[in-house]
């Protein structure tokens, strides 16, 4: 068994796919699972995923559809690695491939520059001394901009792209200031945008974004997405949707620890 | 008696006020009645409306507070001729006056730079050649850029706002990157945001944004504002409650010309 003794094995719930994450180090959330219901068909496409964590983005993008390859870049060694065991527990090792690596550094490891059709992104959201700092290294790498920012991000996007290509990103609602004036100044147009609210009349925490390199101004701003009902814990019918949960209600757990252990 | 024969007299709804508008040329729309209900208290404020075309905003805000005194500029003569007999029939000469004028020369009139705690602005939100143009120039100018797009709108904010004033704008949520970026590179810093959905589950057809110069980063995202309830022409409570219509729901009437012929 590829399990480590500081790691979990966790069912995902989408599509029978399970996830190794570290017991105390990062732990995926909603909000990749929120980006891939926000992402739009990728059949043959060419995906790119910087900054992947666990490989949770491309788990899920690999379960919707077969005929896609999708690369994952990590940083940190040991998360990488864990990436990697998890697509080969999966059996998807021939649709996805995780490349260790710093996505300042792009391209390397066989990835070439425009090349890629679409990218996805699930930054870190926090600059480094915003906010409390994770007391382990590989939770503050995932969370705060310690090893590139959101411009090292869209950098690597607009880089990696290929003319008219899609780039998906999830990040905090309260900077999308930041991420529209960057992603404008580098040409990348952002196209459609979904803002995600805990609760409905709450500000929202996240937004969705897919922009389009070299595209034409012109946003669409999709209704917003809902994640409790009322004022309780209970998943929408819309997050339960994207979860593949609609028809088990009663075995989904809290926001932003969605995943189950097995 | 004050009205011209190619002018109507409209009731306004909101505080018994009544506004001067042209039979055949820009009429009002539940636009700039949106922003007014967004604007948080401005008393003892002074404020500027940048292309204030009939004086509506100038004559909302007006109604609201007695105590503080608002400018407004609009660069068509005759509509600023119009605007300022709007204000006297309101009896409302004592906060309010109208300046004639190109938001492209400010200062000018008396308006000193850097003297406003609060700037409004309903700009145009078309390029010249979208979409059909106005058969009458009063309506070209004030739908569309004809005269200083936002760029002039944006500009014209960063010279005349005190430092930590407060920018208000509604505009189209299509424009919104542009918007944002164009304001993050004047240090106008936005700060809270509101879509305006035409109905729930439609795209956001409006952004009302406040901004705050030389602010920190950081925005919030407020729920978002529905205009229709279901698929229906009836206004949300929330819409009447800005209207000020609420205790006479009969009265109301559609979008965009909420106000109706005395």
């Amino acid at each position: 068994m590829t399990t480590l003794s500081d790691e979990s094995l966790d069912d995902l719930t989408v599509g029978g796919l399970k996830i190794l994450q570290a017991k105390h180090g990062y732990r995926f959330s909603l909000d990749p699972v929120l980006l891939s219901g926000f992402i739009s068909p990728v059949r043959d496409c060419r995906v790119l995923d910087l900054g992947t964590g666990n490989g949770i983005i491309p788990l899920l993008l690999a379960a919707r559809s077969e005929a896609l390859s999708i690369d994952g870049v990590e940083i940190q060694p040991q998360m990488a690695e864990r990436a990697g065991r998890t697509i080969d527990l999966n059996k998807l090792g021939t649709s996805v491939r995780i490349v260790q690596g710093d996505i300042r550094d792009l391209p390397f490891g066989g990835l070439e520059a425009a090349a890629f059709d679409v990218v996805t992104a699930n930054p870190p959201y926090r600059k480094p001394g915003a906010g409390r700092l994770a007391p382990d290294n590989e939770r503050s790498l995932a969370r705060h901009e310690l090893a590139g920012g959101l411009d090292a991000f869209l950098r690597a996007t607009e880089l990696m792209l290929k003319r008219g290509g899609s780039f998906y990103v999830v990040y905090l609602a309260e900077r999308l200031a930041e991420l529209l004036a960057g992603m404008v100044s580098l040409k990348i147009e952002p196209k459609r945008l979904r803002f995600v609210h805990p609760r409905a009349g709450q500000a929202a925490r996240l937004v969705l974004l897919e922009s389009l390199k070299n595209g034409r101004p012109g946003i669409k701003v999709e209704p917003p997405l809902v994640v409790y009902k009322g004022a309780g814990r209970d998943y929408t019918d819309e997050v339960l949707a994207i979860y593949g949960l609609e028809e088990r209600p009663g075995e989904r757990s809290g926001w932003p620890e969605p995943a189950r252990r097995v």
